[in-house]
């Protein structure tokens, strides 16, 4: 006979077991003592973060009536803006530095309009001239080698660059109540991937240290790679020639062409319209679906700015989108911050 | 005080607990009951399946010297001929399929060559129309409708389309052998892709059900979407605008444009030569690797073909590639002929 008590301890033992492996390795469910804990901490009380945490209960509650499968819980997020800090644009501050390293190698790409004005921050000169001057600069610093070369010229380049404002490595500039989100949604069994305008294979050598988003999670612009035998070994070669647009009206076919589903909570921010697309596709879904933009008007803690237009804001007003107030929303903008 | 007999109770309950969940949702272990029993009951003992039981022990062992971390535990399958039978190819007889469906709708269609060809299997008149011909017929039967009315089709036609020769639903004529190696490779924290020359959406609407492959884990062929509001609902309209090509040198461009690693499995087969490109770009890797290519060689179980050059027998010959010819390595081909 087996004592009550021993079954008892049995269950306790039992339980543990399962919440231990719960807490490492199970998605879907959250152990007993993170769900005591506030998972976002870097978010206000408000409108926002609690439609953020009505959406998770009310999508992981099985037998409730807005349940949706793990397999199902896609979340999208922009990385520019979203995920970290726009100012500078990173993958634009890699480009001029790594145009630096280019001319001091070869003093005479000087002579070249495009690399001037790149390395003067003469912008007029790409308003002016357009695609043909970008894809000048995206030929020079992100063609002609290897997939392997690229990532390693990546990597050097996030191990010292350094913003400006905050003097903190810019891989240090990204957004802490964001980093909370990301990691409360794969406690409870979502996929989250990037969906951004940069360039898939830039994000990718960063995306999980800074994240914790695998390479496979990246969804981004994408160029042309040519398949070579290089010293007998089978290599990716990156072409100048774009193959996929990642923004706009691109991202939701960059989700349906690396997904294959539509995304139930997307996340994206004010400054160009860049995602209003794929906050409608989220919100198409026939699963309920919560929509985020982020507004950046907290010039003080980090900057302020707004569209033209303001076409974005006006969506979300429109559609009944949440929009993430800078200011009020989050308590703290980064972890150097705190 | 405890007693010992508690502890030992408990151990238990806690091995169970630990058991359970390591059965159904741990990636990277197999439970003990699952480790006495033959992984690969299908694949007869001998060289082909002692290297892949030796490769996956191999990179499993944590300390060992080929020791693999799970998350670059990639494996890339082709699909036709070697996933599912390809006689006939089952996305052909879908657009023959379809294309019946549509002469009913608007008889006016026979007029066109191309469909009168298709419908009559006259293989000549698309050897010299060539892609005019066939991207005739891609554009009738795969494009001008959002992507969940193509997913609607194709997932009707699998409902009922039937193998000529087996007699079995299409989707049924899978290989047992490579449905086990699957789920084997998974079992150790491997995350499977097909990487095929087939259409992406039209193997995403199949492949969970009979492969246990998501659909963000598939990488095909696939066209240019087009972002449309439709009724006041953001769609994706199917254009008849190729994108990329998912066959021979393509295979290691989609594999990077949609894991951003390099797999250190991969899967073809003999036929046209289009996995020798996977397989070399696999066999690059820095990691320890296993390349794979199935030969159909039993034209009594199933169907014997050959490449024109062996251009893959060849390649496999001179790098060491495994062969999995089917006639020896495979006890069973199919669950059905069991």
């Amino acid at each position: 006979m087996i004592r009550r008590d021993v079954i008892t301890a049995c269950g306790v033992a039992f339980s543990l077991g399962v919440a231990i492996l719960a807490g490492i390795d199970r998605p879907g469910s959250a152990s007993a003592a993170q769900a005591d804990k506030d998972p976002l901490p870097s978010w206000n009380d408000g409108k926002t973060k609690q439609a953020i945490l009505k959406f998770v209960a009310d999508v992981t509650t099985e037998g409730g009536p807005k349940y949706v499968p793990p397999e199902e819980r896609i979340a999208t997020f922009d990385n520019d803006g979203t995920l970290w800090c726009e100012h500078p644009v990173v993958q634009i501050a890699f480009v001029r530095d790594r145009l630096k390293q280019l001319v001091e190698q070869k003093p005479e790409l000087r002579d070249k309009p495009a690399v001037t004005a790149a390395l003067t921050g003469d912008m007029a000169y790409f308003e002016k001239e357009g695609e043909q001057a970008i894809a000048e600069l995206v030929y020079l610093t992100h063609a002609g080698m290897t997939v392997d070369e690229f990532h390693e010229l990546v990597a050097r380049f996030f191990q010292t660059a350094r913003h400006p404002k905050y003097g903190v490595l810019l891989k240090e500039a990204v957004y802490q109540p964001m980093k909370e989100l990301l990691a409360f949604l794969r406690a409870h069994g979502f996929k989250t991937y990037i969906c951004s305008g940069g360039g898939i294979d830039f994000m990718r050598v960063i995306s999980q240290e800074i994240y914790g988003i695998p390479p496979e999670q990246v969804i981004g612009s994408a160029g042309v790679l040519e398949f070579r035998e290089q010293d007998g070994k089978a290599v990716l070669v990156k072409t100048p020639k774009l193959l996929a647009f990642n923004d706009k009206q691109g991202k939701p076919a960059g989700i349906e062409l690396h997904i294959g589903r539509v995304p139930i909570l997307a996340a994206g921010n004010v400054r160009s319209g860049g995602d209003i697309a794929m906050l409608q596709y989220c919100q198409g879904n026939t699963r309920p679906s919560l929509q985020l933009l982020v507004n950046h008007d907290d010039g003080e803690r980090e900057f302020a700015y707004a569209e033209k237009n303001d076409a974005s804001l006006n969506a979300a007003k429109a559609r009944g989108w949440n929009v993430v107030n800078i200011k009020d929303d989050w308590k703290a903008i980064f972890s150097f911050q705190k």
